[in-house]
């Protein structure tokens, strides 16, 4: 093994399903980290020809059970993508035995619920990231720095999309005992990582769903809105759906500017993304380059945490943990006044 | 006079404020309307010079009274950028004199007062039309036909500038016992047109103002925000801010395609205007050449309504006074809802 193989973060997936090919390109692009590991809890000969298909190392090790992958010493760290209902056992199993986690959202069903995978990553002293990739592309970085000189005022944030008929009946999102919350946990998540973001992280003081909000059968959010106050008078609105068009966008419009995202989510282009800013009457677009896609942006910065720790003894990063942990408790503060009849909710000392 | 200046309606307009430049501008590049008369209630003397300096007709009349310009056989409508608080009075004025009406935003205090400029105008058969010009932009026309094929679901609609310290303290938009509805008659006015613009200028079933209103000390909105909801499930969010950075955005989104306006109340260029469309997929930017500037537009569009009742003897085109009356309808609706601490409004009968 060469040094640079050394000193690649070796990384485990969870599971066959279709992200795991995004992920897994991501992890052979990121030159900090590699594919060691992949388990799944169905066919060992699908495993095989997945791994094939998806250009992972030929010396994977493919395991038939979730418990044997997060036995292997020469895995360093898990990506979870597996239903939010086994998120709680399957992280604070993996944070047990010392593996970093790369968790999809929602990253729970509700934040007590991920507040037991905080205490594990926090006891065990083990890496923790959501795997929204938008959070890591260049661009997002640009648009914080803008935002936090703009003063804002309000914010609003829509990402929805038209799901097929097939994925309306079956697709985990939909599922009460799978990710159970639906839209909401899902491009709702995005929406909330947003609103959060344009107002440097803040929680606000009060979240209020709106009416419109669409249920299936099983009572899984379909579609919903939502707005969010700020004891400054700072309110945000979100937009969140299976049910309309492809729509993936910011307006942030504060005091001293405005910033208008598009494409937030998944920019148009991998090669670079672009935002709006306006201030004092002067428009400019800006273009960033983006030398390697957002979800390989992503796993180099959690495979360079996992470095920092395993390599150099250091502490584990707390900001996603809490960010995770703020976006959660504001999905389930929008689902709770959804199911009060549009009450408020209010945040203080959640 | 030749005949093409027969054929010219002739307008008379009621004070000298500084948006009669931009109207006088837009009514002398008309080819079927004339600047006939101006009335001052201020000095004669500055009127003249304000007509000269404005490339008015050399021959324009000037009156003292507003009244003596409503007598003057030679003038077929008025335009009337006079304070809202003025409006009930000088438009029912004008109706009876036969004058048809160009009314500026806010058309009223409130949508009782508005009722009775409804009246006149019908009882005397005059044209109405509101003073916004974005409606007449060539663009305008072009997301209307988009919209009413996509099912819309949500809209947002923001307009927001940042006023001077002076505005804030002298301008008529500021002033309970001259505009008086502030942010929302104005910039709000706007919004809501394009709310209803969005959902074919259908009414919406409840009306509730967002928290985090900015009131001045006389009580008139400096900034607000506002949810219009639809039976259908349709919701619309709208912000309208005199405090925040200039923004004028409409995102609406239906099941079948996205449209999304930057610049929807003053396009950035005067020889063209954009908007974006998406659907299944596809991104397309829509340039819309306007060989006209969009006040010249409304101003062409109200003579041509009024040549047609003075020359052809057709009937008043009731859409504009609907139209005015439901935003007006609306804007009560937010002022009713932000006196009540945000409590809903339901529109039912009204």
């Amino acid at each position: 093994m060469s040094d640079s193989d050394n000193n690649q973060i070796r990384i485990g997936l969870l599971s066959c399903i279709n992200i795991v090919r995004k992920l897994s390109r991501a992890i052979n692009l990121s030159p900090n980290a590699t594919i060691s590991a992949i388990a799944t809890t169905s066919s060992i000969e699908e495993a095989k020809s997945f791994t094939a298909s998806n250009n992972f190392p030929i010396n994977t090790k493919i395991y038939g059970s979730y418990e044997s992958l997060l036995q292997d010493p020469d895995v360093d760290a898990v990506y979870l993508p597996i239903p939010a209902s086994l998120h709680v056992e399957w992280a604070v199993r993996a944070a047990r035995q010392g593996k970093h986690i790369l968790l999809d959202k929602p990253v729970a069903l509700n934040v007590s619920e991920f507040d037991q995978i905080v205490e594990a990553c926090e006891f065990y002293g083990v890496q923790f990231m959501d795997g929204t990739q938008w959070m890591h592309n260049p661009r997002t970085a640009k648009i914080i720095d803008f935002v936090k000189d703009f003063e804002i005022r309000t914010v609003n944030s829509c990402f929805s999309f038209a799901a097929s008929e097939s994925f309306l009946k079956n697709d985990i999102r939909v599922k009460p005992g799978l990710d159970g919350l639906g839209a909401l946990g899902d491009a709702g998540w995005y929406t909330i990582q947003a609103v959060l973001v344009a107002n440097n992280f803040k929680l606000p003081k009060t979240v209020t769903a709106l009416p419109g909000s669409v249920l299936n059968d099983a009572g899984i959010v379909l579609s919903c809105g939502a707005l969010f106050d700020w004891e400054e008078g700072i309110t945000a609105t979100i937009y969140c759906s299976f049910l309309a068009n492809l729509t993936m966008e910011i307006t942030a419009i504060g005091k001293k500017g405005t910033v208008n995202v598009r494409d937030f989510v998944i920019p148009y282009r991998e090669t670079d993304a672009a935002f709006i800013t306006s201030t004092r009457g002067c428009l400019s677009e800006h273009k960033v380059m983006t030398e390697l896609p957002q979800e390989t942006c992503m796993v180099i910065e959690f495979a360079r945490l996992v470095g920092e720790i395993k390599n150099r003894g250091a502490k584990p990063d707390g900001f996603w943990l809490s960010f995770s942990r703020k976006v959660q408790l504001l999905v389930d503060a929008v689902k709770e006044s959804i199911d009060n009849n549009l009450e408020p909710v209010l945040l203080s000392g959640r």
